[in-house]
C-alpha cells in the first residue's frame, strides 16, 4: 500500500485487536511445560530415552551431547520427575545410574511425535523419514492427531480456535 | 548394590546395549524440527500467532519478550517459510507488517497442543487449565491423540515402538 501522507479518510474499520491481548500469559501451560522441556538438548535426551538409550555414556555415544550439557539435563529431569534413576552395575565396575522414563516422561511423548512428524514432513530428506513410530502390537504407523472430544474428525487446525480456560485471568 | 571388589563370577547377562546406538541421528527430524523451532521465545511467538496475535508490538505487549529476540523470531520463522509478512497501514501512519501463519506453520499446530498438554496435566493451577482449545463448529475440546493407522485405539505409549525409517542410516 503507497502512503501518501496524512490521510483524512476514516480507517475503513476500527483496529483490530486480538482477543488474546485481553488475557495474561503468566499461568500459560505452554510457557511451564517450555520451563521444563524448552532447551533443545532436553528434548534430545527424551527423544534418546523413547529410543531405549539409558546410560550416560550411551546418551554421550549416539547425540554427542557435551557431558556436563548432559549432566545438567539429567539431573534436570530427573528433579522434574520425568526420569528415574536406577543403579546397576558391570562385573568389576562401580555401580551406575540408568535412567528410566517416569509416568510424566512418558506422558511428554506425543511432543516428540509432534515434533518427528512436523520434521518428517518439512525437513526430511527424499528417501522417507530416518525413523517410524509404530503399534507394537499390530506394525501400523502411529502418528499424533487432533481429536475433537465429540468426535468428529478435524480436517485442519483452523477449524480449531482458542477459548480462555478456568483459570484464564485478565490482564 | 554393595561393591565387594572384583568380581569373578560372570556377568549374568551380556551387557544390553540400546538398539538404537546402531543407528545415526545425523539426519533426524525431531533434531531437525528443534534446529528451527527448538527455542523456547520461538514457541511462545508461535503460541501467539495461533492466538490470533499479528503484531509486533502486539507480541511485545502479550508476552514481554525482548523486541531485538522478536525481532530475531520473526525474521527466523519467515525465513524458514512458517510464517509469512503481510502488510497493513493504520490511519496517518507507515506500513506495517502483520505475522500470518503458513501451511507450514499451522501444521506445527499439534506440537503446540502436545505441549499445552502435558502443561495442563503437570503444572497447571487447581482451577484448571488458563487455555482451551476447542473445535470451532461445535465447542467440544480439542487435545492431541497418538493414533494407530490401523484404528486401534492405543492405551499408553508404551504400545508404541521405534523402528528404523527408510534413510536410517547405520552410525
Amino acid at each position: 500500500m503507497a502512503t501518501t501522507g496524512k490521510t483524512t479518510e476514516p480507517s475503513p474499520a476500527a483496529p483490530r485487536r486480538a482477543a488474546a491481548l485481553e488475557w495474561s500469559v503468566d499461568n500459560c501451560t505452554i510457557a511451564s511445560t517450555l520451563g521444563i522441556l524448552g532447551e533443545k538438548w532436553t528434548f534430545i535426551v527424551l527423544r534418546d530415552v523413547f529410543l531405549g538409550i539409558r546410560r550416560f555414556d550411551d546418551f554421550i555415544e549416539h547425540t554427542g551431547i557435551p557431558r556436563q550439557v548432559l549432566s545438567n539435563r539429567l539431573a534436570s529431569l530427573v528433579e522434574q520427575g520425568l526420569l528415574r534413576r536406577e543403579s546397576y552395575q558391570e562385573p568389576g565396575e562401580r555401580a551406575r545410574s540408568e535412567y528410566r522414563l517416569t509416568d510424566k516422561g512418558m506422558d511428554a511423548y506425543p511432543i516428540l511425535v509432534a515434533l518427528r512428524e512436523w520434521g518428517d514432513k518439512y525437513t526430511c530428506e527424499t528417501a522417507g523419514p530416518p525413523l517410524l513410530t509404530i503399534h507394537r502390537d499390530c506394525g501400523a504407523s502411529v502418528d499424533v492427531h487432533l481429536r475433537c472430544s465429540a468426535g468428529h474428525e478435524l480436517t485442519s487446525p483452523r477449524e480449531v480456535v482458542p477459548r480462555p480456560g478456568p483459570s484464564a485471568r485478565r490482564r
